[in-house]
């Protein structure tokens, strides 16, 4: 599996970043002029200036922020190029907006192999593409090596609300259907089985994804949706603590409902995690009305080969609000937030 | 000097970062909670989503981006927390715009000491209080250990123009005047005194400092301006060139009239630099038609001491643009870009 995510280099591809590229003399534009512009190639960022300046179609926009730290850069079903832009489309989305543009600021350590930059920057490039939006101001640091393979990239996001009413935590009202968007694990155990070298025989893919596309769906098509979350870091587990605590309300939540895939859970066995607490980077909940969850998991269905369901729902507000997980014999657990950190450097 | 920018610890300040705190679980929630809410208060950050709903006042916005990587973190005259806050309320400034929000990323080494995190927050906070703007949205990421004294910081913030025209590199005109806002090279020069361990008789002060007031007064006392350009990487040298490309014009600078102060002279002497190329981030340039100049001239010597100054003009649109460089004799050289790196991570 590894060697089909690396990356064959020819010699002339074998040069490095330095930190003269980093300097803001020559090289810096040579970077700026060879790689950034003709990737990223529109007239905002052509004008060479220290910021720039957009034309929106509405007064109110949502802004939201991602640094992308993945190790190992490459990996299957995406690498930190595309992460980079599909983690912060993800994030405006949560928030129910379209994304129009992004800033995009690369950290890169002395060594780096230009090859490298090249092929991350065509992911952005691509995924930017598939979303409609523009790539509109940046910048480059460089820092001294260490071991020479770290690369590290902010993109900061604006996009505007698709609705007129809110959607967030706050708007989570009991009764409310908790739907998840599909199975999930896939991410954080592709980044691991790649970084321990494990195989399986059905191979672990990142769910890396955009999830702009089925949110336009539910919004366009008329879902009254009160919250969305995108399941990250901490995974399912943590984002369904985060949003009982926020939105103080109790959640029920049934564990057999939860879609796993046999080679998530086989890695997650071996390796000794708990899958309910693994990143994605292509799965989301949302929380909608009663009356709205019909039509709401049919049309996550139709973006998730099926594998959308309801998972559980929202009880009533509560001055110490938790989730319990009920599992197939009916007794319920709470979740928790995670202590320590099972799975470092996944986004 | 190096004592007086050290951070004195109690053993209750001596704890760490850890990976922990970059998983999304309980630490992650503990450094939001105790560190960055309480700093960055506002309805947005406390909605604890994933983006941020803002209302502008205009459909035109301003978008620009910065990470920070500068070594040492702390040195006279600012820190690391400080210069992301101004360096991309500079940018913003640059484009004729009143900053509105920032978001900010941090990606922090494990093994950093939480006090100088609180320190670097703090800083963020009065800088953001000091330019009227609120830190609206963020994110934390944790890499592993390698020095254990390595922060990044990335900003991107969103401004509306104060003025109804374009500002930038395309409107500069035959003849535009070209005024420097104070004396060039001490944040580079302070940086690199600090890290070289030199002392000098007068103190070496870094003149990072947010530019938004000099701007606003320019443009609110209706002064025509055609471009505007913060001397950060590269300094002045490089603004200039990059400027002269980018418009495709001739421009004239009297090596005389730019200021350096005795203690950025010396520093360069013995480390062997050129001021030119030295970085600011407290200092611009403005191009401005002539009949302009007398009026720009005393706004921006009411907020430099007296300092800033007429140091050119622009010549005329060439094929080959370049910056002449006419010194006491009247001798003219050509001002080039840099081709190495002579101050890595300095901002």
């Amino acid at each position: 599996m590894m060697q089909n995510y690396s990356c064959p280099l020819t010699l002339e591809d074998e040069q490095i970043i330095t930190l003269a590229h980093g300097s803001g003399g020559k090289l810096t534009s040579r970077l700026i002029e060879e790689i950034f512009l003709p990737a990223f190639s529109n007239e905002h960022l052509s004008m060479l200036h220290d910021g720039a300046v957009l034309n929106m179609p509405s007064n109110q926009i949502v802004f939201s922020t991602d640094s992308y730290v993945v190790q190992p850069i490459f990996f299957p079903g995406g690498d930190i190029g595309k992460l980079a832009v599909i983690g912060t489309v993800n994030d405006l989305a949560m928030c129910g907006a379209r994304p129009y543009y992004l800033s995009c600021g690369f950290i890169i350590e002395e060594g780096f192999l230009q090859a490298h930059l090249k092929r991350v920057v065509e992911s952005m490039k691509n995924e930017a593409a598939a979303n409609f939006l523009r790539i509109v101001t940046g910048d480059t640091k460089v820092i001294e090596r260490q071991a020479g393979n770290n690369i590290f990239i902010n993109t900061s996001g604006i996009g505007i609300c698709m609705v007129d009413y809110p959607i967030n935590p706050r708007q989570i009202t009991p009764g409310d259907m908790i739907i998840l968007s599909g199975d999930i694990g896939r991410h954080g155990m592709a980044i691991m089985a790649q970084r321990e070298g494990l195989e399986f025989s059905s191979p672990l893919i990142s769910d890396c994804a955009s999830l702009f596309p089925t949110i336009e769906a539910l919004l366009s098509e008329g879902v009254i949706v009160h919250c969305l979350r995108d399941l990250t870091r901490g995974g399912l587990a943590t984002a369904l603590v985060e949003l009982s605590e926020t939105s103080k309300m109790d959640f029920l939540v049934e564990e057999e409902s939860i879609p796993v895939c046999e080679a998530v859970y086989g890695a997650c066995e071996i390796l000794g995690f708990d899958p309910l607490y693994v990143a994605n980077e292509g799965r989301f909940i949302a929380f909608v009305p009663e009356n709205q969850a019909t039509q709401a998991l049919k049309i996550m269905q139709r973006f998730s080969e099926g594998e959308a369901g309801l998972i559980g729902h929202v009880l009533s507000a509560s001055s110490s609000p938790g989730v319990a997980l009920k599992n197939a014999f009916g007794t319920e657990r709470y979740l928790y937030r995670l202590v320590g950190d099972q799975l470092p450097r996944i986004c």
